[in-house]
């Protein structure tokens, strides 16, 4: 299947540019010259230039320019008599002829200051009606690019006698942009780029929030169905006659892309294969994903699909997962053979070694994930349970009842097992899901998609379960958050973040886990050197192991610490100390007190008492999950009672923090949110709850309609 | 009290005004010049020229296009031998000599496209200790605004022969940017604005994410705290001397704002009276709020007493809600005496009389909020409670328990006993909380505040409920992701999707309640226009008001469209139809089929069956409530089943959807989002969930440390 990377994977072979300046993006809202935009469009040019690139710039404004200019020598020029009467509109032609001058002379100041070097070419329609300046045009430009000047062209309007479009077999030209994709064609190009004031082209007005960028443009399906909006402010462009223009070059075989030309990188971005703006390819309507489909179809389709699934009997929901468990099975040998693709590439790409083994499947595991898939299917029906139940009036009956989220987004990296867990907890929860995987396990994932969907019946619809390819979509799904509930990343603490930082969804994660053991001075000493000693090296690189260790001041006068010290030494840790720990135990000193190791590794500090724990715990961990040590169960109550954090132990590892081992079967992930779900999350942290009144007409009438009883009715559960 | 208001409040006085331009601002990293950012400067300085303002520019940078040029003429002069010898850095004063020339061309070239003029004005430290120079220089200057000439200023680099800072009691000059405070304080500057490459002065590297941005410094609060990071990319000066420059000319009378010079805006938005950058002002100790403690260290101090008020028990908790109820009545003609300012101060204002009921308080409003807040004494703790149990392992015991969210933000509109319910609901749910009400409201909320935490014992601290005075404050609330757990705006549906659209603080509440209610044709039809009638009329404000009428075709045979359609109509209620009810019983077309009149209007349309009318819901209904009126039971229960609405009813009223009429006591709001809390929310929407571990030394050891039994302990509530 082709997928969105593909959409712009072609920019790896463009060399030669043409880039088109609308006079929107040179203009200012007053009509003098836009200095900042432009300035940034001659920095992008000159780094593409050094980059090796052939960059052609187009360029309109120079009316604008003119405009301004004659105004001035008019007023200058006029008797006070002259300004009483009607000024008439200034000529266009004689505009352009001052203002050429000015806007060329403006590129030329600007690129020398980047010790660039720019030509001008003045062209009108009537120029390529003849074939000899078409090569002579040809053979300058390529002459200049040779010697790395930026060719500057803009149509000769002072001296343009057209009237009606210039068009022959070979191109069209009524306007800047119709002359940039006609050079663009003329010069050989491999991509054109029409900056505009706008983001690219939208289904609707630009300014309704209801309109979406097209990504790319598929004639067949966008021709005629978009809105272009108003004509933009200044120049004959508008979106319009952009569009007309880049189909023309699409179809002729130049790329096209419309983006913005009010960001300072947008033109290095788009050749950098950045997914920004609107891309015109001649290809389009034969890519199966262009972006579009892939992200708010894919959200919106997965929504209806769970409605559907909340719908069906429970056993119904039951026997899917059972379907799914058999047609896992049925077709091992399939998976297996394609995830022995992925297994090889990630061998020959000389990847890290831990990664094959969380990537390889074989067999045993299968069968191990089908099981675990019945075991879920034979679960206590989770949706639709009744959690309170209450008589507000006589015969008015009000039910909390749980139900699921709606649709689940969940990006994980490497193990392709994880998305056959996801998949069938989704299904159990009655969730809508779109799944991310790493590239490393492509193959895997798109057969075990593809295996699971299979088994979805049709009355539900298989687009319940759907499966993202591109990185690109990441950053589009991330913006859906009318029609995606929840984001669960499954990675590394660096995706947690980017993730948390760049939408507006609910993340159900944690990005750091900087888990504390305090060691009280009534902790028994055996027991003290376990906790800590599994809680650091059980498994360094989870978030639920120790990171700091504190250790009651009254400790140092006794063995214990030395003991401690010892053993993780001893088991190949290296400590750092807090102010205090650093001097007494003489270890290096610490950077942070809030550093997560993730390595044989941690911090050591000296505090007072129990109080002065819970205050350095509150003021230097993550709240996910903090340890006390003691015999002296007040001291234990008080840190149970008041630490803050996810999960709080007393007497056991932090490593317990954990969906298996808190008995909540397969584990979705660890929240460190305070909202929702919390510290290890279940099947229950995919659900929410709906209220069910049932009654027999009663009305609210002011309060006088019912007597209002709030009787609590046990449920029968 | 002076607020964050007032911080920027000067600027309406401000005529003249001081920019520096830093080098770092002006030079890309590659050492060739900004042109994007010096022609948006330029453009701002134009506009800011354009509005009145005299602006007078301080800018580096020539040394760095001396370089460029210079390095180019090297190469071209030199032979190949030349080439093949190390080369020596090139003469400072000669690069600042060439560029200095580049540089202010390039200026005078940028703002002649604008119509502007510029100046160019090179000065040494020497010149300064001639007075007749230094009047001169004012009336040069002077004359120069007077025919709106732009002063461009450097130190003339290329001459000067100081070897130390040059200083004597009018002031100090060693770089470019004592260079610029020197000029505010000698041309009388009202303004002093230095441009860097960071936003601003922060409390560490501004790399650092814990760093934060100083929005107002305060010599005895910052001076010596501050990690300025390091010195900038290029040029001398870096924030240390920019520091040192303000201060310098804030303590002369002068406020300076630091602001980074890479946005397009800032000087434009700093004469604006916006609060960004970091402000030096010579009265900026004796502002009691400068924007820094009303936002973070109001937030993080709430946090604080927040864990001191979950650490005492049950019992003080309670009477903390009876102190602070008797404290309401013991100061009910205070209150009063307060309120009827603001409810005065709102007749002379003329606002709309709807609002002086809601606004005003008398005797037995405040007799009914301290008996309700008795009743909330006396409910049973919700903190603590222990909502699951389970056995992990012999003697190793998990709980799943109750606990506050943390820290709330509140917006509330108009009415001031809103702040006293929301307050003693967060003390009795042990959160920490930060109230902003309604302006009107203002004597009666801040007396009320008062009361309320002179109330709270010292043990647990009075800052843990903030009062937020300014508007201005919000943005910067919204922003304390780390330190606010969730934000409740209450009041109109504007407010709310504001909020929601600028925070990633979770926001409880809902954007707005389109409800609809779906007469089926097994519908008794007595109960139908009961329903209907009260759903729409009750209170049509109110959010759980009926807004459309979906109705089974088949009654369109029959009578009761049409009794149904007149007992609305009696009652004054206008009907707007759907494509088939507009032409079926003829009433206008509505423009949307998804809208709130929140008025005596409703949207009427027909639909084919139950299946039809829970397609129309999910289309363009808002998840709030909807309500089926049906006696068939099969459709009742596919309705209550399918709708995924935060509330479902069947055969009552819409306007059931209520915390009190829940019975949840006190209601914090209605969420319709499905994260955390849904539908009508009370106490138990502002807490959350603790795991809490009790072992007996256990630990994981790869699993193999424990034997996991799993089982599920009753709970003894």
């Amino acid at each position: 299947m082709e997928n969105a990377d593909t959409t712009r994977s072609f920019v790896k072979d463009v060399k030669r540019v043409v880039v088109k300046v609308g006079t929107a993006v040179v203009t200012r809202a007053d009509g003098r010259l836009a200095l900042g935009r432009l300035g940034a469009l001659c920095e992008q040019i000159h780094e593409l230039n050094s980059q090796g690139f052939e960059v052609i710039l187009v360029t309109s404004g120079a009316v604008g320019v003119g405009k301004q200019r004659l105004r001035y020598r008019r007023l200058i020029n006029s008797s006070f008599a002259d300004l009483q009467k009607p000024q008439d509109e200034l000529d266009g032609k004689a505009c352009a002829a001052v203002g050429q001058n000015g806007l060329l002379a403006l590129y030329d100041s600007l690129f020398s200051q980047l010790d660039t070097t720019s030509a001008q070419l003045l062209v009108t329609d009537n120029d390529f009606r003849d074939p000899q300046f078409r090569k002579q045009l040809s053979e300058t430009v390529d002459y200049l690019l040779s010697l790395k000047v930026i060719p500057v062209f803009n149509e000769n309007d002072s001296i343009s006698s057209r009237r009606a479009p210039y068009e022959d077999s070979s191109g069209i030209f009524w306007d800047n942009d119709s002359l940039a994709a006609l050079l663009a064609l003329e010069l050989k190009a491999d991509l054109l780029v029409l900056l505009s004031d706008v983001d690219g082209l939208f289904t609707g007005p630009p300014s309704d929030p209801q309109s979406q960028l097209i990504h790319t443009y598929v004639k067949e399906r966008h021709e005629g169905l978009i809105t272009f909006g108003d004509k933009s402010r200044v120049g004959r462009g508008g979106m319009t006659a952009k569009v007309k223009a880049a189909v023309y070059a699409a179809y002729a075989g130049i790329p096209v892309v419309i983006t913005s030309g009010f960001a300072v990188d947008n033109i290095v971005r788009v050749l950098h294969g950045e997914r920004i703006g609107t891309l015109f390819h001649r290809d389009s309507n034969s890519w199966t994903s262009t972006g579009e489909t892939s992200a708010r179809d894919m959200a919106v389709a997965a929504r209806e699909c769970s409605r559907r699934l909340q719908a069906v009997s429970s056993q119904e929901r039951s026997k899917i997962l059972l379907d799914v468990a058999d047609a896992l099975e049925a077709n091992a040998e399939l998976i297996i053979s394609e995830n022995e693709v992925d297994v090889s590439a990630t061998k020959e790409a000389g990847y890290e070694n831990s990664l094959v083994p969380r990537l390889a499947l074989n067999l045993g595991k299968i069968s191990n994930l089908a099981n675990s898939i019945r075991v879920l299917a034979k679960m206590e029906e989770p949706i639709g349970r009744i959690l309170k139940k209450t008589e507000l009036a006589d015969r008015l009956i009000l039910e909390k009842t749980s139900s699921p989220l709606g649709v689940l987004f969940i990006i994980f990296e490497s193990r392709p097992d994880a998305l056959v867990q996801i998949a069938s907890l989704a299904i159990r929860s009655g969730n809508g899901l779109l799944l991310k995987g790493g590239k490393e396990a492509k193959r895997s994932n798109s057969i075990l998609h593809k295996i699971i969907t299979s088994a979805i019946p049709e009355n539900v619809g298989e687009r319940l379960i759907g499966l993202v390819t591109s990185r690109d979509e990441i950053p589009e799904l991330l913006k859906l958050d009318d029609v995606i509930d929840l984001v669960i990343p499954r990675g590394s603490n660096k995706l947690v973040s980017q993730i948390k930082s760049s939408t507006k969804i609910p993340v159900l994660g944690h990005a750091d886990g900087v888990c504390h053991v305090y060691v009280d001075k009534s902790a028994d000493m055996d027991m003290a050197k376990r906790i800590v000693s599994d809680a650091k090296t059980d498994y360094p690189a989870a978030c639920n192991a120790m990171e700091t260790l504190l250790i009651h001041k009254d400790l140092l006068q006794t063995e214990l610490v030395n003991e401690l010290v010892l053993e993780l030494e001893t088991k190949g840790v290296s400590l750092y100390g807090g102010t205090r720990a650093s001097e007494l135990l003489n270890i290096p000193k610490t950077h942070s007190l809030h550093h997560e190791y993730s390595s044989l590794a941690c911090t050591v500090e000296i505090v007072d008492d129990v109080h002065d724990a819970i205050q350095h715990i509150h003021q230097h961990g993550s709240g996910h999950t903090d340890c006390v040590v003691a015999e002296d169960h007040e001291v234990a109550e008080v840190f149970l009672r008041q630490v803050d954090s996810a999960a709080v132990f007393h007497n056991a590892s932090t490593r317990f923090s954990d969906g298996f081992r808190f008995g909540l079967g397969a584990e979705v992930g660890i929240s460190t949110s305070r909202i929702h779900a919390r510290g290890p999350v279940g099947v229950e942290g995919l659900l929410t709850t709906r209220w069910i009144a049932r009654g027999h007409g009663q009305i609210v009438d002011g309060d006088k309609g019912v007597i209002y009883t709030h009787k609590d009715i046990p449920s029968q559960e």
